[in-house]
């Protein structure tokens, strides 16, 4: 085997690099994987699109050490190639996903990753590349039956099934979803398998609003052609049990507010690029509890594995395309930002089942 | 008996009358309560300086029927003079605080008050009167040990108690309060009810901060002399259990988010006057749960009565006045917007004890 290997490495906004990059080394701890697949986020797009924002060029991230360049990717699976000497639960072979957060575990699970953290693909090496190196306790196998393509959606399956789990929703609930991207399409199918039986999910785009209902919305809505509140109170006057607020702009934020019962959870989960007028007042006379989510406790992530084994859950319309390492720029970073009818584009690495 | 009584009533902002008015009639379910002593709220003020606000001047409350001119004041505590034919469980002579708020009851104890209610004071006559008739559910006779002074602060505690209850204090918790106005001085009350065992206190005032400490603040901070967070963050690096904001200007919004730790509960109390530019990364950041309270649960108000039995609860600095039925206006209101070493001041009427 070559000491190099095949990356897409970001040095720069608007300059990722399909390069040969050395193979780094499986320290004690560490597990190499021969990565499958590896989907683009929407992180990854921003790194390339007005990056930096989380990648470090100046100065070194402070617990890898490392900056820019670097392998970008992170929503991967793959196979073991090689464990290091201290690792005993896997072995050269095995099918697994990574969770690519390091967090200092100095805190409680629920709160860990919102202190000291890394990422891989953004602060050290990670997954559009021929092979990744991850600390084994981040590994987690998966079982025979889930392809490797399914699996690369753990990850955002993950960010997803967190924001679900902190909008409480269970058992027979009502939700309303704002905004039906990769990660809306993703929340609609965490809270399908959390229980909701009525799922309304709102976007401008009928290419999106098709998805959700493939996915597992039981009523979409076009906020072209009608306001979403007065929408759900003709039938939920009271409100919606929860909303999660995945669009990131105002008018949905407002939205999810005015949608929601007294007490009922908004969680936001888009990112907004932009401040704007805001009164507590909403709160209030609304009587909602207003939370976000970021990332995902470890748990979750394993139980995204399980979401994906549901044989009620269809994941496949948000895989919309499958792209080669070498073409990652053209058609996966330009295709992503430019066509609203991709979801989730996966990128081909040893392109193993 | 006259069928009039000295009140003082609401006819627009700037002009509140003390005059004759009509007793009305005790309906079947009511209770007539000659009142005691009637606490001067916030609420009181701004319809008085710049209202309407509640107060209905058009069209009549949809529950009540009733619109201005009515009687305002809805703090109060006092003793039954008379009871409808249908009460049982109140006779003349029992010593009763009473909530103003009547909700439907179509929905549960936490949320009912977020739909239809309407309240004594505001859209039906209230208690700066010698007489004030209630619903008798809504009446709570009071120990014998708990004088009538101290029993007109049941309501105000009332809304601070909810909030520490929304903000899930519990015994040992470090919390912080912006602002030590009336209501987040009760806040520090309810907050040591609660078991807080650290109540950090912040304000621009020193009378205010030097009541705060009497109250039960463990510490207190002129936010003129150093930034609360930093405050905050050299002793607890984490941040707080939990924040409650009761001043209602963007900084001490701001300060309440960033000094609370990841997943606790930053709770809204006061009314925010003006908008303002907001991002919810911000929510993202740290991590916190964001609401508000507003009113509280009948049980929150009998519970209050158990607050201000407790032998470690001192509330004496909060009444800072007593002010004569006659002089609402000049030693009521004017006092209470100009002076800040005011905190509650109560109008006496019958002035029982």
């Amino acid at each position: 085997m070559s000491n190099t290997m095949k990356a897409a490495v970001w040095y720069n906004q608007k300059d990722v690099r399909v390069e040969e990059r050395d193979i780094k080394e499986v320290k004690d701890n560490d597990v190499k994987v021969k990565v499958s697949w590896s989907g683009i986020c929407g992180t990854d797009l921003h790194e390339y699109e007005i990056g930096p924002i989380l990648i470090q060029t100046d100065n070194p991230n402070k617990l890898t050490g490392e900056k820019a360049p670097l392998v970008l990717g992170h929503e991967f699976s793959g196979v073991v190639e090689e464990v290091g000497s201290n690792v005993k639960n896997l072995k050269k072979g095995d099918r697994v996903v990574v969770n690519p957060v390091v967090t200092t575990g100095k805190h409680s699970p629920e709160t860990d990753r919102y202190y000291d953290f890394y990422s891989a693909g953004l602060h050290t090496d990670g997954s559009f590349a021929e092979y990744m190196i991850s600390p084994a306790e981040n590994v987690v196998p998966i079982p025979k039956e889930l392809p490797l393509d399914k699996a690369a959606l753990v990850e955002p399956l993950s960010v997803a099934a967190q924001a679900v789990k902190e909008a409480k929703v269970k058992d027979g609930d009502t939700i309303a979803v704002f905004g039906c991207g990769p990660i809306g399409l993703f929340v609609i199918v965490a809270a399908k398998a959390a229980g909701a039986k009525e799922i309304l999910a709102f976007d401008l785009s009928e290419d999106r609003l098709h998805k959700a209902k493939e996915v597992g919305a039981t009523q979409v809505l076009n906020t072209k052609d009608k306001d979403a509140v007065a929408y759900i109170k003709e039938t939920y006057p009271e409100g919606v049990d929860a909303s999660l607020e995945v669009a990131g702009v105002k008018p949905t934020f407002d939205s999810a507010i005015s949608a929601t019962k007294p007490k009922g959870n908004v969680v936001v989960v888009a990112i907004h690029a932009r401040d704007f007028e805001f009164n507590p007042i909403s709160l209030m006379t609304s009587g909602v509890k207003l939370s976000s989510s970021l990332g995902y406790e470890f748990e979750t992530f394993k139980k995204s594995i399980d979401i994906l084994m549901d044989k009620n859950i269809d994941v496949n319309p948000i895989m919309t395309k499958k792209v080669k390492l070498d073409n990652i720029v053209e058609d996966g970073f330009h295709s992503l930002s430019s066509d609203l009818t991709q979801a989730k584009i996966l990128v081909e690495l040893s392109g193993e089942i």
